[in-house]
């Protein structure tokens, strides 16, 4: 891997239409403030049309002067974030609900879990898939609650390593980059 | 719709590498022969490495004188079945783990879902954030186990219809191609 | 190759936006015609909102009871075919101007090219890049014309085989896909 | 638009192997270095195999402090360039010739096209299928040569603007991205 490059962290999560409570979007917006502490740059699923845990964490990043990539469906870039949390936006041409998700999470060294519904587990999937890290936070429900610790099929590759708060998220993701990064 | 189009149903399943008792590998081929003596195209994942319960479906097919198309990743038509069990081959240019099964899924008016790792888990994910039908038969094991009869989040826009049998699952997937199409 | 699989030959050419003549129009649908003919599938770009030359062979080849295959755009079958000339829709899940068509020419053993715009000339570079024979039908105009016995580059890797007449093209594309098949 | 995020401009040029003169790459470094000066993230093709002047422009890029953003095919992130000339790598997930060129072009604000092969043109005419404005120098051979000054089709949405030399291209697409962002 290139040495000087940032780790890309990606934060998935709930989407505004699933509705989510304002102490996980709390959890959000830290775990993207602490991964760009971290030196990280943060990568999420920009919406077009509302607000979602992943887009939190990049508000979060951008307040502590972090980079923030936002990875958008279909074409055009009129993304919901009208605020300047999105430093690059990329437009995969795919549609939203499972092929966006696809560049997404392939654009990731690793990826953050909080709550979430359909959208997120398929996120958590395609990174087994593609052997990429998962740090889920139990206590915020959703898919992230039921996978934190879990394999995700009997081929038991990895888990999702469980985080209880979004400090001990970010500490985890850290450490598996680096020890995924030495294997390679 | 158009009228004269016979229906695309998706059988989705667990992959060789995951390891899969002669039993599921019978109800997937039967699952492939109601399909195809249901007037029904059988789309499938085209592997390039190993079987699957999604070929053997195809094999069913063709045994009853069927239809298929396998959707395969990347390049190259080189895929795995070798017997001409394949009509029509569908290159998707992504990569496999999220990428092909979104080209998959999103190409069939509805799947059933047998047994099945991360990857059958992401194809039912993704029928369900596109509002394609889903059939998971029961007894199976794997992630159609756990989801036959299950919402996919709290949105709860669908369930995943439980099925016993081959037979009950191609009944069931085409009740419901017919009710979906009359909402649209 | 699958001994048993027909070749799954496209036809490429201007959309309806482009404007083009009935002479053109004639070709591209005697060119699918042709293709059933000689025991191919045809595979097509299918639009949403009108017509192409594309769409015409389709409808030629479904003339002859040939086998036909459409590759649209996004999400959604609801296809400009409402006559039942698509025997398979396939549901790329991306964007057209580019994405659509790289699935869809990867998907071909060859494809031929009628006239066209931006959107023929894409496919025919495409076509070259992944190693796809190219036959043009100089005479029509648009891009076809301009490449026909071309080549795409500096790197000469192959022409566009310059062909007169739909049966001409027919003939090049035939003889074309078994070359090719005996290189492999 | 975000009014705080930076214009994401695509450098678009020959691969290593079709061979160019360093007079090529020089002209490439200088694009790149201007449009960092110029305030702007520079968007390149990153290849896993060879050089190339889309390359050169993000080293250029990199040379004046710029922001770069690497958008490699299929999936890990190895890419060629191992002295951290690339701030973000986005994998597509998608093949090299025509599918990562489409998420490539599709997330740039405009283009700047050098020399260039069938890659290069395949990326023109995806910006003029999406209505991004393009650049092409003059002088430089290849499609960018054959198309500055030229519509892509009869459609004549919009010309391929004729630069002379690095400075003046980045002083068009300056201007181009600034014009078409108050026509949206």
């Amino acid at each position: 891997m290139n040495k000087k490059r940032r780790y890309q962290i990606g934060v998935m999560g709930s989407a505004a239409d699933v509705k989510y409570s304002k102490k996980f979007e709390k959890i959000a917006e830290e775990v993207g403030q602490r991964l760009a502490e971290n030196n990280c740059t943060v990568v999420y699923g920009a919406e077009k049309d509302y607000d979602s845990l992943s887009t939190a964490a990049a508000r979060g990043a951008k307040k502590a002067g972090g980079v923030t990539v936002g990875v958008t469906y279909g074409k055009g870039k009129d993304i919901w974030d009208k605020e300047g949390n999105t430093d690059i936006i990329i437009c995969s041409g795919l549609e939203r609900g499972g092929g966006r998700e696809f560049v997404l999470v392939n654009s990731c060294d690793a990826i953050i879990a909080i709550s979430g519904g359909s959208g997120t587990m398929t996120e958590m999937l395609v990174a087994y898939q593609l052997n990429i890290p998962i740090v889920a936070i139990a206590g915020t429900g959703g898919w992230a609650e039921k996978m934190a610790g879990e394999y995700f099929d009997s081929r038991k590759r990895m888990k999702a390593v469980a985080a209880k708060t979004a400090k001990e998220a970010v500490e985890k993701v850290m450490s598996l980059v680096k020890e995924y990064e030495t294997k390679r």
